[in-house]
């Protein structure tokens, strides 16, 4: 497979990307946050922006379409019958600007300093669904697009994206697709691009133990009744053992062996001890036995108290043996792990370990399963190529530790995996003030996406 | 030992009865809530209705002392300097009546019914003041007192008796006495006059485990981070063993061993298995393993959780790892335990248990010695007479899981121990809507207080 001399391409998009750069800024005066009702109006301005861009690019059609919600814009170029299909993903929503006072310049006032742009959304994502865009852009006013191309840009993402399921599957023809590229995610750093090949899912419970019918005198009733709190505590203590592993039966049964191969890709990514206690603070990590910080966050599940009450938590002292005690428990899952067996799981170690003297209820909250792209997931190869081609690097192979809905969506609904990239960067401040673009990054970014789309010529 | 002919002191309060329960009825009216300060009159109102009594009884001295909260009425009678001294306690204050809505009749308008006097502190405590009262006045106006007597009646018992430690500081010399009778207590039935030998102490306790530097996303860092929450269930685990047992270094060390005699008699108690699966709605009891559940809450130490928090406790999920989890943490002590080496010993384990991944702090809320009354207590015998000698039965000895301040205070500054006793019901009400005292049992009340005040002209 030789790549197609795209300099032509890329020379256009050089001469243009001043004027690319000034429209992107447009979009970026637009304050279309999802969350605030009193910006409605700014998020149909959004939508229309994008609309009249894909238009002037001449799609064949460009629509958007009404939600319960915010619209979301739908386009598509059909170039050829026979060839593949890629569907883009974006959103054109931004999170509140707040806390406002930490902005150095209003947030929806677009500038540049040192190489970045600045303002809310800049980076997620308006920012990455204009590097899509300037690519498309560059291919369509000099060469012919080798590769059908649709386009769905939501405008919920930030609000966890209500309305996009069911607009997938009332929508699963029209969407019909090979594989879908999800420019969400983000590189490790400058020189370092990256793509996100696993997400993990998700089972979230809430676990009550329940005692007394009131709560009681710890004097006149300390050391003849169990204790709610005490008790579950227990519980929870009872759910790892001593080498850091969750003891719920059967919870490793699905989880999927690392190769070796898997291994040195993942300690390439230089997501060490350091770079976590930095981040997060901790003078010592913790976790699983034998596996390194980005395996024990990457590819092993995880289980975590999201939150835990009983009794008097006010300052002071008050002396109390608490009726009930509850607990918030989530547990993080590999690909192929079930969240409905994890629940029945708990329950089985609850029925094992609650002691009778109490009572026990739990509330399965909301469960996803994880996901893992497919080693020949269409479309990987060509956008490694295109990144290492670009950056003069191999790209990073990452796993997510959290989730990405729209993904695990797509490849329920729609049948197909995503690419899950994007040229953003840690210190971006994405949900924060002074969110801001690398700038350098951006354009190197439009250039691997010129290089990935037009690299379809050479399949097979 | 010969207990004297008391029947022409009974013929008189029996004579009089009638008349003495509408004093007690007058005392009754006036609304000397102590924790509101729209009843300050009524608090000076009541002191001086008391005043006004014991000076018509030809106490020696009859004072009103004020002190910064509300005052305190002090009396006594020096018969013979030879003779042994009893310091009477009381409190005139009463709980609020709320929720006014529960009673049947108006608080504060005392009223009759199937030998019940229904009004707020009727049993708690006015009427239990009232009948030492009564008893005094009955041997005063028929015969010759053989024992000193003072008495200390407090405006503030109900607010926590912020002022009555530095009183007995500041009067030391004016209150010393040989014991005192502390009157507030109660009896477990109607057939069953009972003294309360010991009361348990108090190590209070506030844990703070300090993980990241704030809430994680626990799905980018679960599995990686030690979890506050996590980690704070597990040193609360840890502070029980499988046999109940609490397992914090040296924690057991100064515990005495139950005797053979004191476990007969704490079984004729009555208080097992049921008492406090009825009382507490608990189909089965917890504790220490080999402890009847009296023995656990009267003479073993305890530990309990009061209150637990971390991260996300509202309705639904959030999905985080959090900064911080704190418990408030308090032990039952029986006499001998030392609250401050409780404190170390926590500290010790803490230490040994808490792993290096998180910090944690430790802050002492409050302490409290546990109380055993010495088996050679003063009055104490002659107390179990005179209640065997009214009721015709052997008085119970009652070990109380919770504590009595004022007892615990009388012990430490003036060195004294308490008859820790009273003529109130388990179902008094007190605190409640419908507060009532059961007449019968009050005037068998009076009769043995009598007996028990006469019993000292055959000491020694």
């Amino acid at each position: 497979m030789t790549i197609k001399d795209i300099e032509h391409i890329r020379k256009h998009y050089q001469d243009n990307q001043d004027r690319l750069l000034d429209e992107l800024m447009d979009l970026l005066r637009i304050p279309s946050v999802s969350t605030d009702p009193s910006h409605s109006e700014d998020i149909i301005n959004a939508v229309h922006f994008l609309k009249k861009k894909l238009d002037t690019l001449g799609f064949d059609l460009v629509k958007v379409f009404k939600t319960p919600g915010h619209p979301i814009l739908y386009a598509e170029k059909i170039v050829n019958q026979d060839s593949p299909v890629l569907l883009v993903y974006g959103h054109y929503d931004v999170q509140p600007p707040d806390p406002i006072k930490g902005w150095k310049n209003p947030p929806f006032e677009p500038f540049v300093e040192d190489d970045h742009l600045y303002a809310r959304g800049a980076s997620d994502m308006k920012g990455q669904v204009w590097a899509t865009i300037s690519a498309i852009e560059s291919i369509l006013k000099t060469d012919t697009l080798p590769v059908n191309i649709k386009i769905l840009i939501e405008g919920e993402e930030e609000i966890g994206s209500p309305n996009l399921e069911s607009f997938l599957k009332e929508h699963k023809s029209m969407l019909e697709c090979d594989f879908v590229l999800n420019p969400d995610a983000g590189m490790l750093a400058p020189d370092k691009p990256t793509i996100t090949y696993s997400l993990r899912g998700l089972a979230y419970f809430e676990l009550r133990i329940i005692g007394p019918k009131a709560d009681l005198h710890s004097g006149i009733f300390g050391g003849v009744i169990d204790n709610p709190a005490n008790v579950l505590s227990k519980v929870i203590a009872g759910m790892h053992d001593e080498k850091g592993r969750v003891t719920l039966p059967n919870f490793y049964d699905a989880v999927r062996k690392i190769s070796d191969e898997e291994r040195q890709q993942l300690s390439k990514l230089g997501m060490e001890s350091t770079f976590y206690k930095t981040l997060t603070g901790v003078s010592a990590l913790g976790g699983e036995d034998g596996f390194t910080p980005i395996e024990q966050v990457g590819v092993r599940p995880s289980l975590d108290v999201n939150g835990i009450y009983a009794g008097y938590i006010e300052k002071g002292a008050k002396t109390i043996i608490p009726a009930y005690a509850m607990a918030k428990i989530s547990t993080r899952l590999v690909a192929d792990q079930d969240p409905e067996q994890v629940h029945q799981s708990l329950r089985t170690y609850l029925k094992q370990n609650v002691p009778s003297s109490v009572k026990w209820e739990l509330d399965y909250l909301s469960g996803a399963l994880g996901y893992l792209v497919q080693d020949n997931a269409p479309g990987v190869d060509l956008f490694i190529n295109a990144l290492q081609k670009t950056w003069g690097t191999e790209p990073l192979l990452k796993p997510e530790g959290g989730s990405i809905p729209v993904a695990t969506s797509m490849k329920n609904i729609l049948g197909v995996d995503s690419i899950i990239t994007g040229f953003g960067l840690p210190d971006d401040q994405i949900h924060s003030p002074n969110e801001r673009l690398h700038l350098p990054t951006h354009r190197k970014g439009v250039e691997a996406l010129i290089r990935f789309l037009m690299s379809f010529n050479y399949q097979g």
